[in-house]
């Protein structure tokens, strides 16, 4: 259980993340990855693409522009419906999105509702700015998408893209036919996305610039449904939040008979993702289904995956596993004239889409908020194979050949590992400084090293010690980083 | 040698990269990686990271923001410097960069010219619009970053960033102390910026939104010169093209007498990044001395990296080795008020930039332009460690169990290497398709394989077979694609 200012505070002083241009007082919604950060971006990026392209040979990342042309937008829908209700103070002009302050004041969740239902509400309950108890404005619709001009003259307008899946969609055709008519096929991708926020509040939960990253699957339901009944678990079990009722059920996927068959084998997926590979417990993770109020017309199925958070006040999304039908690729046939349809069993079809939609920004505070202890000391708890750093050396005194030896053992276990090497302050402040930052084991080289070729690895979880020969260490770092050894398992052996 | 139309239409056909947007005609100046461009960036970013994280343990990345504040850069200079000379045509309104209307219609390069003196040349020479024969308008500073307003009122003024570097510099101080004030200190960063062209031509080339990967490398010099004098071999060769000079030096770092040894260093770094693991040969590098006019005020020492590309007719920029002495520091300190000096021997000092500057899309491009052959067959010749796939495996034949066989020779090499399976059109044509993007291994399992466990590894380069036993492929493989070992050399074992 962490409070935010307290992770904040962590994230800022150890190098993982914090608000961006900060020396210029910064622009609220936009935040840095620092050093330690980015390494724990990077590997969840790397764990994403590792788990969700193994699905199948046929999945596969691309990349596409952050500008996109008015065109692109228009079809998409973006241009004409993405937007907020926003409202100003008449004195003091803060800005508010209508539904969030409706929320803060009635505490009635009224997301979805337009803009004059909205000030209906506002009038109705006399309701006033909370910084300064003056009158709310007239309703207006912002859209969230950041606009530019491409090019000088003027005449050429674009758009930050809201989301990474529009190059996807667009992409569709093209890849199909370079990967040789392949179905089902899925096209990943990992990218900034821009939403131009009214007022961002909550961290890196609401941010103006975030990353996405999405994998759109393409295929035809009725025909590829063998494909999924292959690859299926139907035992596996989900943590399920259905619309409409109260308590998460912890149910086999077979028991979800009205969902189709590929939308309980990609629930399963991601729920794997979350339990086996972020390794959160089953109690601090929920798939919640979507009411036809909350979700888009075009999703035809939408359960959230949601992360209990103590620093951001409880259930919180992280991402979202969309079935929606072929919407898309139909809106952009229509409005680019380009075809999207394939040929199956002598006519022409236009693919589905299921779309598995992460937040990576989320994602990664989220790792940090469950992994954070500071109940008896500070530390992180996060899977091995995300942590900045695999395993620190420390030499016990910077004397006798000690710093030599520490060295050498570093650099063996640098070129296998994620390795620091740290010589500065005692050996329990070092100790310190890597529980703080998730480090799951701290190798410790001295006087005995110099007589016996052994050292000491400490585990970051229990505290406790053992002592290695030199020439093992590799393999026993190995397969307690990678492996499904337990610590301290090796005694027994 | 090949030529541009040819390789964007291998890039285009086969998944690499081609216009993005293209079903609704697109914006000059945005491409997208199809699913082997996507393989292709990523390998190169992790070959980069790699080795110039490589060089120190104090080199770190971070990521920061594509949006930055208004004050971020009219503090670097951006907002008021950063344009190019525009200049339209009175009668069909087609906008033209003034440089490059000047170069292409009278020959001559004068880059980095004024507005007044270019439109003097127009006048003087009578120069017209070479599309309708038309009059040129008055020339105009044109800035060329894209603006946007973040949030809802229009106060607040962004641009989306010209180049990734900001974000470093702002970030230096911050690191420092979470660093523990270690120096040298390195942040390097992969990320997008965005420049809009007035009308960006060549490909891939010249982008409007485009990817960088840079190294700021933070340092006092005369504080920290034993440092690199450490690291320095001073033996190693460069080819240079020294500013005034016409002919390239292929000479040891240690006679650049008059550079200092971190920027001799550095040179030697970067060529080194591209002889040895961009596998480019010598005669296809240069690194070229800008002149006082070409380079910008604040580089104090400025090399370009340039590659020999036939599609684009000669030697191109794709990266900058830029000493820019404590200009970006002072001018951040300045304008922020936030301290950027550290203390250096009971002094206070600004550090000093090495900046090693690269961009991705034109590496990317260069090396599928140096490696495509299209000789006597289309093939391409790029590292293995870059390549898309390292190894491809086909059944020859359809029947007799040779399908399964082969999934099983491909799924234990698949969990080794990036892999491919192909059972579709003959041997041959299968050979074609993996010589097109560069997969430098096929492995053929036959009828011989049923019996004796054997099977074939062809080689791109040579076309030459050997046959190995299935127990040993993964250890063949492995040594072929990442180790020493030269292809038919284990006969001689």
């Amino acid at each position: 259980m962490v409070d935010r200012e307290e992770l904040e505070s962590v994230c800022k002083r150890r190098g993982f993340i914090w608000p961006s241009s900060e020396i210029y007082g910064g622009e609220a919604g936009f935040y840095d990855y620092g050093h330690l950060g980015a390494r724990l971006k990077d590997n969840w990026e790397d764990i994403w693409k590792d788990f969700f392209l193994g699905i199948d040979d046929n999945y596969h990342m691309i990349y596409t522009p952050n500008i996109l042309p008015y065109r692109a937008l228009k079809a998409s829908g973006h241009v004409d419906l993405f937007s907020d209700v926003l409202v100003h103070c008449m004195r003091c002009s803060e800005s508010y999105r209508a539904d969030h302050i409706v929320m803060e004041l009635t505490g009635n969740n009224i997301e979805g509702m337009g803009a004059e239902e909205i000030e209906d509400i506002l009038e109705k309950n006399d309701l006033r700015c909370p910084s300064c108890n003056g009158v709310f404005s007239e309703t207006e619709d912002f859209n969230m998408m950041f606009s530019l001009n491409i090019g000088p003259t003027g005449e050429h307008k674009g758009f930050l893209r809201p989301e990474t899946a529009q190059g996807t969609y667009m992409n569709f055709f093209r890849e199909y036919r370079a990967l040789r008519r392949q179905m089902p096929m899925g096209l990943a991708t990992i990218g900034s996305a821009f939403r131009n926020e009214i007022s961002p509040r909550q961290g890196v939960y609401r941010l103006r610039e975030f990353l996405q990253a999405e994998l759109q699957i393409f295929f035809v339901p009725g025909v590829h449904d063998t494909y999924y009944e292959e690859l299926y678990d139907e035992d596996q079990k989900v943590r399920l939040l259905r619309d409409g009722e109260d308590e998460v059920k912890f149910v086999p996927v077979k028991e979800l008979d009205e969902l189709p068959i590929f939308y309980r084998y990609h629930l399963a997926k991601v729920y794997e993702f979350y339990h086996d590979h972020m390794e959160l417990p089953h109690e601090s993770i929920r798939l919640r289904e979507l009411s036809d109020e909350e979700k888009a017309f075009y999703n035809l199925i939408h359960f959230d995956v949601e992360i209990s958070m103590s620093s951001l006040g409880g259930w919180k999304e992280v991402g979202g596993i969309h079935y929606r039908g072929d919407y898309d690729l139909t809106k952009h046939q229509e409005e680019s004239g380009t075809k999207m349809s394939i040929p199956i069993e002598g006519e022409r079809v236009i693919p589905h889409v299921m779309e598995l939609s992460f937040g990576v920004d989320r994602n990664i505070w989220a790792l940090l908020d469950c992994g954070y202890h500071s109940k008896d000391r500070d530390w992180l708890s996060i899977p091995n194979k995300c942590a900045p750093y695999h395993v620190a050396v420390f030499p016990l005194v910077r004397k006798d050949g000690i710093i030599e030896r520490s060295l050498d053992v570093f650099t063996e276990l640098n070129s296998n590992f994620r390795a620091f090497w740290d010589k500065s302050g005692s050996v329990g402040k070092r100790y310190a400084r890597m529980d703080e930052i998730g480090t799951p084991y701290c190798v410790t080289v001295d006087y005995d090293t110099l007589d016996d070729d052994t050292v000491t690895i400490r585990d970051i979880k229990s505290k406790e010690q053992i002592r290695v020969n030199i020439s093992e260490l590799v393999d026993v770092i190995d397969s307690l980083v990678f492996g499904e050894k337990v610590f301290n398992d090796h005694f027994s052996e």
